[in-house]
């Protein structure tokens, strides 16, 4: 039973982490659900055990990747051997690396879908909306933080300064995939930092 | 004859605006050639006297909203009677209103089709960087002569300073998109010209 139960879990997950992959090479209206149980290896049938539509497929996906990427800005963010602004650059170069692995193609998928697909599904606009806020939110925490040690002015809110920050980094990799250079990325981090965050 | 000319831009200009209107409501990838010829009442057999295929459709599409967007970037630019901050203010309230009046939908054709197309296709990807590209170069432009009047500080060059200014735009608006709101192109605005570009 227990076994039946893992294999279950393995299956979903293999489905999520394929369909993950496949709309971040290429979007999600250009993904067809065929690919992704060519891809898988699982029946028809057996994807629609596990979700209900392709829209229900997407909302588990946001979820799927907003699990993994919430970790990475925790683990970053609650570093407390570096300074707040510190924490906050670490996590830019953590997401510069991983970009600069996959040359500089794919993206954010949040950001990628939201671009997509925030006029065509409201549910899926709501869901994507909440897991940036979510973000904005975790980095309005740390950059309070700073503003408290007096290490980030606080000439503008800290919610503003995370809106910023969140908006202006998913900007930069836009054009880092645009560009096929880091170089978006790199200003946005000098300016941001030496301007705003002053870490320096 | 002229008349014939005549005729023939104004068929090939309808395509481009219907063209556009669709990718910007459903993206490239989701809108279908026959969508287009629907909405212009164009027999599939012209469309193929004016472009090559849906790829070279897409480039003149880029190429004509280009041209209006540049035109509006150097009005609001080209005003002498406001000061060089003042100009890159007057363009974001300008391109805010745009966006408000579409209740935040849409969002730029040139950051969706980056987004969407800079994997897939490669001569998309070079176009929409060169038409980037050409923006960031009319801000700088703007942003140095407000340094060279001591109206923008030096400490970041005028073309880091232009990237900045560009792709968190592009961020702030993909956010508006997807938030529904204005709120993040003001929170933009805010940090923006009061920290950075100072014309307050």
């Amino acid at each position: 039973m227990n076994a039946k139960i893992s294999n279950r879990e393995a299956t979903r997950t293999q489905l999520l982490q394929s369909g993950m992959e496949l709309i971040l090479e290429q979007g999600y209206n250009n993904t067809g659900l065929q690919e992704i149980l060519d891809r898988t290896r699982v029946p028809k049938g057996s994807f629609y055990y596990y979700f209900d539509s392709k829209e229900d497929f997407a909302l588990n996906i946001i979820d799927y990747f907003n699990n993994t990427q919430s970790n990475k800005i925790l683990e970053c963010l609650s570093d407390k051997a570096l300074s707040p602004a510190q924490r906050l650059r670490k996590y830019c170069e953590c997401n510069k690396r991983a970009i600069e692995e996959s040359r500089c193609c794919k993206g954010c998928l949040i950001g990628n879908l939201s671009q997509e697909m925030a006029d065509q599904s409201e549910v899926l606009r709501k869901r994507l909306e909440q897991t940036m806020s979510h973000w904005r939110d975790l980095f309005a925490e740390c950059i309070a933080e700073g503003q408290a040690a007096g290490e980030i002015s606080t000439t503008s809110s800290a919610r503003d300064l995370a809106e910023l920050f969140l908006s202006g980094w998913e900007g930069a990799v836009l054009r880092a995939k645009s560009t096929k250079t880091p170089e978006p990325m790199e200003i946005f981090m000098r300016v941001m930092f030496d301007r705003i965050l002053g870490d320096g």
